[in-house]
């Protein structure tokens, strides 16, 4: 849950004067994002969502993620649209930070996905990389293979208070995987960070997809294997192979896979594995005792990292070349 | 900023059917009330606030404050206005937790309240009052003179922490105020808790109340009392007579004071103001440390309650009989 930036009706009612969105009726911070604070702002224009980058976004970045949104929008895809403030700008400042206001998208994110659910994210997914394919700003994954060794050395010392050994583990890990990380597979936008609280549906129908903030420049395959992860495990750890295969042939009947996408797969699983394990990590030996902000298990992601590194083929997921 | 109680989308969908809303669209964890979960839910009949009553609330109270949400707004009073289930009851249980949902209302509370806001919040008090003096449920003030002694015992060791002599200021104040209590002013249903966030606008019109779970039978000029404190000090510390007159005569105009009321306001001021110093300390005192709730500080109040202990006369607030 974040922490919300306070601000004041003031304050918002002059922000939101030069959109075209008609006089403020309502505004609520709601608790959906972990970086930003968000609010849910109502006008006679309609519902927006209205975004304030706090410190750990760069605002460097904040340029690429919106132009981006609008570009996937202009594509059909369903996303939070920024909004235009009038001079062709969709970046503000708000309360000392960069803001922005988005439109609102219907839909809940689904707590147990099913195989259906699964299905209709690898469409969406697939949709997505499709229509990012002719976006023309680039932004290179931080959080990809170069980036774990920081996140390692900053780690190393306390990992043994989560799990004795895990440093050590995650050392040979990294060291293997920074050996074998495929150069040369199909490449574009991905957004890097679809879990099912970045998913909404309606029904059973995928209604949108939010919350680009670790979109990136990267394989595609990467984006897929983040899913294999986030979607087709089950609570007691399992590896669910039926919604392995709907989500991989959702994705599919979009978009189909190259042969090396499929050789490299089980490999991509791990790293996609290590990545969310090592930020994980970081945050749970981060968090001041007493907090009320309970960081996730770096566990469940071992345990996905372990069971991806017994995987010989693309098979084990559900695929057939 | 609440900690919330999380709800799946399926216990959410089966637990709205009861009601004539429609279908569920959207839902979201809202940062507002101290004691209870609230979620703005989005349904093809409209906005509502979905509220879980957290231990804090006592559940033997929910038909209290229901039946008076109901009350008031049948009279015309702008405020949530609970949802029949169905089957006339207005409360449910959803993620183990009586629940209900309410209307939604537009507007927003103001940061910087200024004279006319103070006007229009002593009219709405007003008709508040007026409002529920036919409203025959009955609550005790669980915080009013004879709850401060629990309070002050509780936090009596530690108050040191805050201020030097603070446990002995504050039981000399006790002793005079339970000499002195006033026991038959006026008495109806009082809000007890309409601070600025409990009061919505737009712009300069008051939009309606919220948040009535402290709502309680106590003298009427008790809950002006609270306000008194609430809104018409300057972030400074300096009270503003021009506020307090407006908030009075904006309240008088709907249901004028008693002389007995008039004799009584400062004790009465005294009183609130030691009644939200002893929450207040409690709370500062009880946070755990690295908490990333920040608790309200409790000096305010302390200097609130010396102003009052100054003043002779209702005069002083800009009353004049």
């Amino acid at each position: 849950m974040a922490v919300y930036t306070e601000v004041s009706d003031e304050e918002l009612a002059e922000f939101i004067s030069p959109y075209n969105v008609g006089e403020l009726l309502s505004y609520k911070g709601i608790a959906e994002g972990v970086e930003n604070s968000n609010f849910l702002v109502h006008t006679t224009g309609g519902n927006f969502i209205l975004t304030l980058y706090e410190k750990r976004v760069n605002r460097d970045d904040l340029p690429f993620f919106l132009n981006l949104m609008q570009h996937l929008s202009q594509k059909g895809l369903n996303c939070p649209t920024p909004l235009d403030r009038g001079n062709g700008e969709m970046l503000g400042e708000l309360a000392g930070r960069p803001a922005a206001m988005v439109t609102f998208l219907e839909g809940m994110w689904v707590r147990r996905p099913r195989i259906e659910h699964c299905a209709e994210l690898g469409r969406g997914m697939a949709e997505m990389h499709v229509a990012g394919s002719d976006f023309d700003m680039v932004r290179p994954n931080a959080l990809s293979v170069d980036g774990w060794q920081p996140l390692l050395d900053a780690t190393r010392d306390r990992a043994h208070e989560v799990m004795a050994g895990l440093a050590e583990e995650l050392t040979l890990e990294l060291d293997d995987l920074t050996a074998k990380w495929p150069a040369n597979l199909p490449t574009g936008v991905i957004h890097a960070d679809l879990f099912p609280d970045n998913v909404f549906f309606l029904g059973q129908k995928l209604s949108g997809l939010i919350d680009f903030y670790f979109a990136c420049t990267d394989a595609f395959a990467y984006d897929v294997a983040i899913c294999l992860n986030a979607w087709c495990f089950e609570p007691d750890g399992a590896f669910n192979v039926t919604k392995a295969r709907a989500m991989l042939d959702g994705y599919r009947r979009i978009r189909p896979f190259t042969s090396a996408e499929f050789d490299c797969l089980p490999l991509l699983c791990r790293g996609a594995a290590l990545r969310f394990l090592l930020t994980r990590l970081y945050d749970w030996l981060s968090v001041p005792e007493g907090a009320l902000v309970v960081p996730k298990d770096p566990m469940e992601y071992l345990r996905k990292l372990r069971f991806h590194r017994d995987v010989t083929s693309a098979e084990t997921y559900g695929l057939d070349l």
